[in-house]
């Protein structure tokens, strides 16, 4: 009977873990557009805010119906018919809009000049080759950003996966190994500490969480008010928990094994916070990035001979595709 | 004796393992085919469901057998034959049907007005080049998600094969360890759970599988019902053995020792569900789907100078290609 | 004086697994040429005789002279020049005859027609544009697969490298830490085992293997027909290690250390024979070969506008490079 | 109370841990500029001490504002106009001068040659068929160092995270392991020693650290004198802190536990160290070098044909490009 | 007082590990030069006994002046300059010879057949579109070759990383931990051997070394005839370290972790010889080096009709750059 509690108890904090995942993190943001502002900025603005605001909405969990629809045939129709909707293509807009304007300028320019012979100017084109040997470099290096985003997704994946385990084994060994008559305030205690960890560090991580409406589930009041007056939440739990172990009347055995979940714990905020410290280095991205505008702002001079006016959409496309592979990996430090 | 017997047992216990593996698993898929449903989704449907059919079929187990096949020399004349019935090629029959037919329409429009002067319409045709400087980029996009497909399937089979090399040793030292003449039953109880386990996991992780019909080899009805009525079975199970390990008479040295291995169990509960609720970026999945579905709509316009009425099977056959590139991944989270 | 010898035995022991490794493995394949069957049958048979015959003899220890052999300036000449007697070449010839073939009809074809005008047939022929922007894709395919089939190779690599430090760490522990004067006789019933394991997981995951053979080294006759007889041979070993285990005189700590390498021992099982059991996801290798097929089936209509007769070698180059390529990653299964 | 204090001491240490990294580091750098050198070498010592001084500036703690720049839509107008006073950019400035003014010859050479005849002398100029054969290569070699420069950032942050992360635990397990009276005086000493260990090994590693002035903030005068005069001080603090373990009242369980801490301090030192002693071996980073050198020599000689004077522009954006991404991959070794 | 005098001789244990790595292994070698033999041969023996020496020299350690300069502005002068001295410029000299000549006959033959007609021969040439196709895939097989060399070298790197490691740390728990008053002589024997093992692990590891002239150092003289005598010295060493443990007064905790050491010992020598033992599977290596014969060896053929004479530099140019590549990955056994 009791151990049918317990495992209501237990899996219950199972499904809490998941519904924060789950639940949409709605916390208003108040988006102050002073009027006295550009135009322009606040087009950026609003773009950024949009970006910003769909990477907090969309840490879905998936399940089997997700999933079916992952790879029903549709996919593609439904990918591309939401392009316009999309939180990555409209932080596009800006340099897209750019460097279109800026084919476009060329093409007319070549057209006046071309055809009425305008003050003898000549025309502004050149070769392809040196574009046609450089093209796999610009390809890998964006791939190699690609990779690299990816991989810092993966590691705090794998973080997170790895405290959502050692929270439920953390919590079974607890509930199973603290036996001692006059702990039973302090086991509860202890669960209460541990089923607050992920949220603490979930809120450490993700900017502008709401961690005291999070926590109130599990802690209370006092404990509450010395985690948000602390510098660093998800080690002052910690810390609480070192303290409750303290106090418990186990053997050196459990005694040893506890402690080693606390320092497990102690091993993920440090891999989350490194990951959310040090993006990939300056260096690398601002290279990408550079290659990309100069490689953009000379591609209607070098496609202009051989494609005349189609070098407006052609621009489009090649800066929509390309720099919609760079954005895809802006989006790497809120990974949980 | 004995030895013999416990040896008997267990080899029995990991036999079962494998023939669940290569069992058909034919849970009959009921296909709902509303007769009010338009032609065209009953065809799109009836791809998915054999598509996802073939999904829960292709589980095998290789012996030396199947290597000799899988390495022979007709190889190759095998899988083209199987193009027709193969389940990914026919998941592919909607895009490349659409963009073949996109295919043919801008070749007969062309032929109509290139050759009739049609209403003096424009030739849709384009320059090839733009498509020559990007064709690196799409396909070190497709080669990215392959990898990263490849590297979400390895990261299941390694916990898989954690979990199958965790059950054979718990299970080996519950035989060895597990010596006081009280014991007994639990024992047997214990062997029970553990070999329960694999089971439980694999359908908590399986959509749609039978968990009854699998555990009740192993648990009696009472424990079937708690762990059916739990939220979370394999959870449970652990929780069971976790109450077995309470009762028995162990040291501190064996105590830990097996609770180890319940640990190493909820890790790779927590790996294999990480890999079924986090898919691959939306991001990079969607950039992949928008690049490649831009890129075959105007396929035909860059190729119709140079090939004019080879469009159409070119059309064909790249997309073909590029989208079974894309397709092959997203069979990724069924991993085990 | 004893030291001395225990550590003769043990590097005995260690000779001992390098010379197994060493050994040429020439078991007679009987090679089963029914008259009956067909020309090309048989000629197909006996490529894949070769190719698995080959298999079994490669795996050779290098040391330093074949070091300096491998890395000598005439490197190149010699496998050229062994090109003609290399398995894999062998292997080959089915396809890249085949390849071949279509392509000296469609010259034959296209050479009748276009100089006879004969019955005003359509040359075969065709731009050669979408096969200049799918060859990336293909080439990134090859080398994706060649990537992770070697990944499968060192994973296995390293599972070996793994037993065998573990081996010898063990007997190192077994010899050191037996010390009870009752226990010399497990002691060395022991160490036989541990050194009998590595030779029964070999044997187990190669086919073909002489089991029987290796084990009567080091176990009595009784010991061999249990493992004979059982299921899974290393298993059973290590069951036998288990129960030799259970029987000794150590302390708790000393008990845990032992078990500990039993565990590892389990580790590797698994990961061996999942290697064995599961290949890479057969949609990838399908696809790849099917995308092969077609390439090369295609290959002489593209190439004959621009090469004519030359479409011939070049066809024959083609398919013998990326079908070597394609090749030379099915062998990955039988790793140690 | 006593715990809130031990709380405020903690991430007070580890607030002192993310301020060193946040720290400017403007050690002084006497730039010897003796006025006897050439300007060549003046300039290149210029662009080099540049690049050295930037190099220790630029490790950053990104913090939510950082990453909301990091991602806005400005980024890449930001790294654009930053161009020109980027370090990595500066430091190409030598061989970028060198290659375009090597092109303006060859272009010279030929424009003289080719409009007048000169002396009969031949125009400079290739087919540029083999370069397009070549591309691929250049571009995946520069990829693949840029991606073992990449792994091995990768290695030292995760290094460098483990440190921090072991550093924030030890000190938790000390505050709350080490409860014998007579200790307290002890347990204070170790909590500096620990905290005083990152800075020890950061100067350690990063040249021209002031290593007395990191470690006075935590250990008495006497303890910095035996640290700085011994050869590795790292490894000094590591065995002040053994010293200190052996003269605690510990349990065998918590001697062992605390003992690891310092294995593991060891294993970080070893890492660094490794990454400091090792670099890329040396033949893929001359022969990317020569590749380099080599292609951009003989550029202006293959594009003459097709590009003529736009060959200057086009060597200097490829050089630009091209030594760019070599170039980035030179900052790895001082990775913390 | 004591304390410190443990630090200084640790530390010049360190340092004197630090310095067998930068020493010059000069060991003379003894080049023998037949005169009966063909010159072509003494060439190509010359060749590979510079290449040889080269690999045997260029182990050292990286500094912080050496970081300076390898990132100085001048490297690629440097390089370049270098390239007529380096290592693996001088064993390319025979295949690129080799191909450099055959691009020579073939250009004679051309131009003798195409300018007298001479017997109306036929010219020997081939569009250059196959070479296109296949251009990618050879340059991806190069460099998944170079990735899996360098795979391989980080390995190396990493389980000497971890020798270095685990020495300093044994190092210093054996100098903390061994207090018992009848240990000290036996302490400093394991010292002793402590210090000794890396030196017979990179003895047994690199061919040719001077196992004696090392060893004799630390060790008396008749464990240096034990060590000699047994067939795996750095075996033999970690033998006389278990004995050493077991003569110590040691409690359980002790024992444990210190002959934990010697089990990692054990895994690091199992991960050397495995390397040592196993190259990358020879059919990758033969496949690439069979790829790049047949290129060069066609590659004349392919470009007469472009390029003409400058067939020979740039076959030159190729063979060098691409063979270069290939040579690059040739060294990695060799890796401490």
């Amino acid at each position: 009977m009791q151990m049918q509690m317990q495992l209501q108890r237990h899996t219950f904090a199972l499904r809490n873990v998941n519904q924060i995942q789950r639940a949409p993190l709605s916390s208003p943001q108040v988006v102050t557009m002073k009027a006295q502002m550009r135009e322009i900025h606040s087009l950026l603005k609003w773009v950024d805010d949009v970006k910003e605001g769909g990477m907090r909405k969309k840490k879905l969990v998936y399940n089997h119906e997700d999933w079916l629809k992952h790879r029903s045939s549709t996919r593609h129709i439904r990918h591309f018919m939401s392009s316009l909707s999309s939180r990555v293509i409209l932080s596009l807009i800006p340099p897209v809009c750019i460097f279109t304007g800026i084919a476009a300028l060329v093409g007319a320019y070549n057209t006046v000049v071309g055809e009425y012979g305008f003050l003898s100017l000549p025309l502004i084109h050149a070769n392809s080759l040196p574009y046609q040997l450089t093209a796999p470099a610009l390809a890998l290096l964006l791939v190699f950003r690609t990779e690299a985003s990816y991989a810092r997704y993966e590691e705090g994946r794998k973080a997170w996966t790895r405290v959502i385990g050692l929270v439920t084994d953390f919590a079974r060994q607890a509930n199973t190994g603290i036996r001692h008559p006059d702990d039973t305030h302090l086991k509860h205690q202890l669960l209460d500490y541990i089923m607050a960890f992920p949220f603490a560090l979930k809120c450490h991580i993700i900017y502008g969480s709401d961690i005291r409406c999070d926590l109130e589930r599990f802690l209370p009041e006092n404990d509450i008010s010395v985690v948000l007056s602390s510098q660093h939440p998800p080690n002052c739990i910690i810390q609480f928990m070192s303290e409750c172990l303290r106090q418990l009347h186990l053997n050196d055995h459990e005694r040893h094994s506890f402690d080693s979940h606390l320092s497990q714990f102690n091993d993920s905020i440090a891999v989350c916070q490194s990951l959310i410290e040090t993006p990939i280095p300056l260096s690398y991205t601002r290279l990408t990035s550079r290659f990309l505008v100069l490689w953009h702002l000379t591609l209607p001079i070098i496609l202009w001979d051989q494609c005349e006016w189609i070098v407006v959409p052609a621009t489009f496309i090649s800066a929509a595709s390309l720099f919609c592979i760079e954005e895809g990996n802006g989006s790497d430090p809120e990974i949980n």
